[in-house]
């Protein structure tokens, strides 16, 4: 009988059809249902797939990491490629290997998250699963002026779309920029970790800095509010992609 | 009551989702039908929208050109967002213009298609219906050569994927080269006109040379042979997109 082995997975998915990572009772298709099923018909015993971040409905992933022990006489690379023979089409496991002794799933320091911003004048018809389409025209200057000032150790609760169980809304921003690619604007963040929607609430602030609606400072003024109502809207999933994740 | 005025449109989709761009019986769904329901619903009397390029199912277009009369008091800038805000979001009409007199669907001079080559060693997560997945390692100085030898004024027959109404075989291809971008193989081709699934058997054809089954001289036989079964296989619809035509 083969032996239990503790893998870590890197996973990339395309969430649209999903209602986000995590398992929900049937019939509700999510990543980590689909991941758990195709594992399950290789190895024959239930597995818990357990992921690092629980991404919400419609955002996606290049590198979402998870853990999981299993059964099984395959190698890891023929294993990965039974589970992805197995998948659906828009979820690839990426990378699977043994777990290193200290890995462990709930102590990620650091993450990285991209927000794809649509700008052209019309429809984005090929990006539409991957993009928010934002119609007004941005400054450009004063939007990396509000991300940087979401730099740096701050209390992000007026960033947080709801309370969750996470005791401390104290986080670390390493990074934040924008930048533009064609009719893109592409934001991307790094930090220690993040609460419940603050991705997206970062992106919404900084818009209404972008269209001119707020001055940069103004994000400086949120932070130190501590009330959700003071910052800007949460933007839409589509455009929210999970980069990549260090322990 | 409004005059009737022939349009000339420029039309992105993404073919995913239909079975090709020409109308078929209810409820096959075809771009070309999507379109004549939204202009319908604007104008409100019965439209033909008649294409250029007859797409196949999973298709894709950049820029699919049409004419269309119709009867509307709107300009044709408003024309246009009406009815794209009736389009389901995988349609788009780029471009809406009072048609020029000498303006003849039928008549184009030059049209370009793409055809994407997904060379990853994983499937294509985010692009799968826009590529066509080639698991094997090419040579591209090779595949290359054999674009080359598709240049040229030729007899197309051995290329053409069954026999329909057109009259002669016989086309001129002014342009065909392929090159790499990350992991991406790009297949360009411009001519005078296409039969019925040349592209895709050219690229197939081109592919064998890549792969080393066929050598680039090879190419030059097929046409002679003037022979389907010399060819190589037609590879799948999702990699091709019709990128412009003009006229």
């Amino acid at each position: 009988m083969a032996a239990l082995v503790r893998y870590k997975l890197t996973i990339a998915y395309d969430g649209t059809a999903y209602c986000g990572w995590q398992r929900q009772p049937p019939p509700v298709p999510t990543v980590q249902r689909a991941l758990e099923k195709a594992v399950g018909e290789i190895v024959s015993h239930p597995v818990t797939v357990a992921g690092s971040s629980r991404t919400d409905t419609g955002v996606h992933a290049q590198g979402q990491v998870a853990a999981m022990e299993v059964q099984s006489h395959l190698e890891a690379p023929r294993l990965r490629q039974a589970i992805n023979s197995r998948l659906p089409p828009d979820i690839l496991i990426r990378e699977l290997i043994p777990a290193p002794p200290e890995f462990d799933i709930t102590r990620a320091v650091r993450k990285r998250y991209r927000y794809l911003i649509w700008c052209g004048r019309d429809r984005p018809v090929f990006y539409r699963h991957f993009v928010y389409h934002f119609r007004r025209d941005v400054n450009l200057a004063a939007m990396r002026q509000a991300c940087h000032l979401l730099e740096g150790t701050h209390d992000f609760i007026a960033l947080r779309g709801r309370a969750d169980e996470r005791l401390t809304t104290v986080r670390t921003i390493y990074h934040c920029d924008v930048h533009v690619r064609g009719p893109l604007l592409i934001f991307a963040v790094e930090g220690n970790g993040f609460l419940y929607h603050m991705v997206r609430t970062m992106v919404g602030s900084v818009l209404e800095v972008g269209c001119g609606h707020w001055p940069p400072e103004r994000i400086a003024e949120i932070l130190k509010s501590r009330d959700r109502r003071q910052a800007g809207p949460c933007v839409p999933a589509t455009g929210l992609c999970l980069q990549w994740i260090r322990f």
